[in-house]
């Protein structure tokens, strides 16, 4: 750090994302990526985009916004496209938290919410989740806080349904609930139909995970009209021009391949039955996941230590150096070669 | 606004991006495009690029940095790279501007300035430029304040000589001075140089002017190392992977064809001098610019009403409402037949 760097950031700690080490090719399961390429319309309709790129993209985004919401069934004034979800987290905690509303969120989520609580200096409390790793819904019910909420959460895995979520919007008028729905496309329940009943409901997703398209950056929210307009208020005073035109075009080729999307969800379900399955029979414990991960600790071994001995091994999973997941990894789950690879390795290091 | 927004933003107003009609097709000289299409190179590259956008992009941005950094003759750790320069100019009133350190800018500048004090409640003052609507450097010595200075300035044009932003750094060791050089590839000169003497010193750039590249969001930021890990700092804590993969690929092809960008820089200039003498045969005050565009009044017409009847005849240029700036309007220097259009154009309304 600089002499300058103002000192509101003493208590800052950045966010540490995924490695990405560049020493060797492995096999890649740290940052739940798909295994599956963008739609081929995404990949021509972005090379088309790249010809123009002399010219500013849109900055309401309209046409995008547009299908996007037709395709959930809300309107375009319902929605805001962010340069990935992290975006419309990073405005929804500077929008609806301050030292009248903390933010509220379990201790094992997201690791982003923290940082972006710290990083505009708001209070923030956390409430442990259950020892099965469930989110204690009484927790969140009339708290008024801004309740930050992952579903599925992650790295667990495990989801609320959508009547519970409903439960705590309700019981909490005069607070904002956010609903993280990265990974909802992978057997959870979408809790953006409630959007239309509450007024303190933000439904977020992402491109990154169910669409394949992690590198392009692109997530959205979705709200009634005013909460959008909140953050469309803070887009226009951050970065009006938050969504280039290549990712633009790539979404909406994407979104016209939706058969596609859903398939590739079904495949990765597919494989994470199979590899919950023979986790399981070599002694795991399997966490039952509605994500495109899985969530698994081993009696034999520790967390660190199965991470280490698989990197070695070139496969990468994740591993939280925390108290309570210590045991754990996260285990992103990919093609059906890509996990067999996973489960002989491990097997080879169960067996050491 | 919902009942929910929190009231430290009351007094925000969201930044206005050049209008992009579309009720027709304009000849678009009000957000300073280059008239030229990306590198041959960018384009490819950015197409195989989307080609595996199911992986997370490098938050290192490790290859475009040290290809940057080389260019400009500084170190991979003297660089960042944002979504557009306007996240390295956030970043920069994040990290550098408290209640003890405000802001400090010019009355006429980057409209964003503004609008990132207010959001991030910080205090700032304005300087009033000059009545030739040159910089005072004077008002910026010494100031204990951090400085924000676009060089060339917009939407004037006019630029200071390193020599004189040597004089300001120099003059405030305890504050940091930046300087937005995101027009300083059409004449003006970059202060690049003077990162590797001055620890208070951040020079930001952006692919979007002379690199053809508005539309891909890719900017810059040059500093001491400690200046850069402060903003790395902000970055991991928003948004890490701020540049996606195609916008990173295409830069990459943008700087394999540096050649192109310069002739393309000096056709601009050329029909920069072009244009200006065209607009002073007629009449106009042509402030002269270091820039890819010009700003330019009439004694017979006011700017707002040139502004509406270029737009009437199909042709965009930027007005900005504001009492100093009324009979102007920033004009971009496009291509030859553009400038011939918006020639033709403001010849028939002053002969109406």
């Amino acid at each position: 750090m600089s002499r300058f760097f103002s000192h509101k950031f003493d208590r800052l700690t950045p966010y540490t994302p995924g490695e990405q080490p560049q020493d060797k090719q492995y096999i890649k399961l740290n940052t739940n990526e798909s295994p599956f390429p963008p739609s081929e319309k995404a990949q021509t309709a972005a090379a088309e985009a790249a010809a123009r790129l002399q010219l500013y993209p849109d900055p309401t985004c309209k046409e995008l916004r547009e299908k996007l919401a037709a395709l959930y069934g809300v309107g375009p004034e319902e929605v805001i496209l962010t340069n990935g979800s992290d975006e419309v987290l990073n405005f929804a905690f500077m929008a609806w938290c301050d030292d009248t509303r903390p933010a509220l969120f379990p201790d094992i989520t997201y690791g982003f919410y923290k940082v972006f609580a710290e990083l505009y200096s708001l209070p923030y409390t956390t409430c442990p989740l259950a020892e099965d790793f469930s989110v204690r819904i009484e927790d969140y019910m009339g708290c008024h806080k801004t309740v930050f909420l992952a579903n599925p959460n992650a790295p667990t895995g495990l989801a609320l349904s959508v009547a519970q979520v409903e439960e705590i919007v309700k019981s909490n008028p005069d607070s904002i609930v956010v609903i993280d729905e990265a990974y909802v496309d992978f057997g959870g329940e979408s809790c953006v139909p409630l959007i239309r009943q509450y007024d303190n409901l933000l439904v977020t997703g992402t491109f990154s995970k169910s669409r394949s398209m992690a590198g392009a950056r692109l997530g959205f929210g979705f709200a009634c009209p005013a909460l959008i307009q909140d953050l469309e208020t803070l887009r226009y005073s951050t970065n009006p021009y938050n969504i280039n035109r290549m990712t633009m075009a790539a979404g909406l080729g994407q979104l016209a391949d939706e058969d596609t999307t859903r398939a590739n969800c079904r495949t990765v379900m597919e494989n994470r039955t199979y590899t919950a399955e023979k986790l399981t029979a070599m002694g795991f414990t399997v966490i039952p996941s509605c994500t495109n991960f899985l969530f698994a600790s081993h009696p034999a071994i520790t967390g660190k230590d199965l991470y280490l001995k698989l990197k070695d091994r070139g496969v990468l999973v994740r591993h939280f150096d925390t108290p309570r997941l210590t045991a754990y990894n996260r285990i992103t789950i990919g093609s059906r070669e890509q996990m067999d690879a996973l489960l002989a390795a491990t097997q080879a290091i169960l067996e050491e």
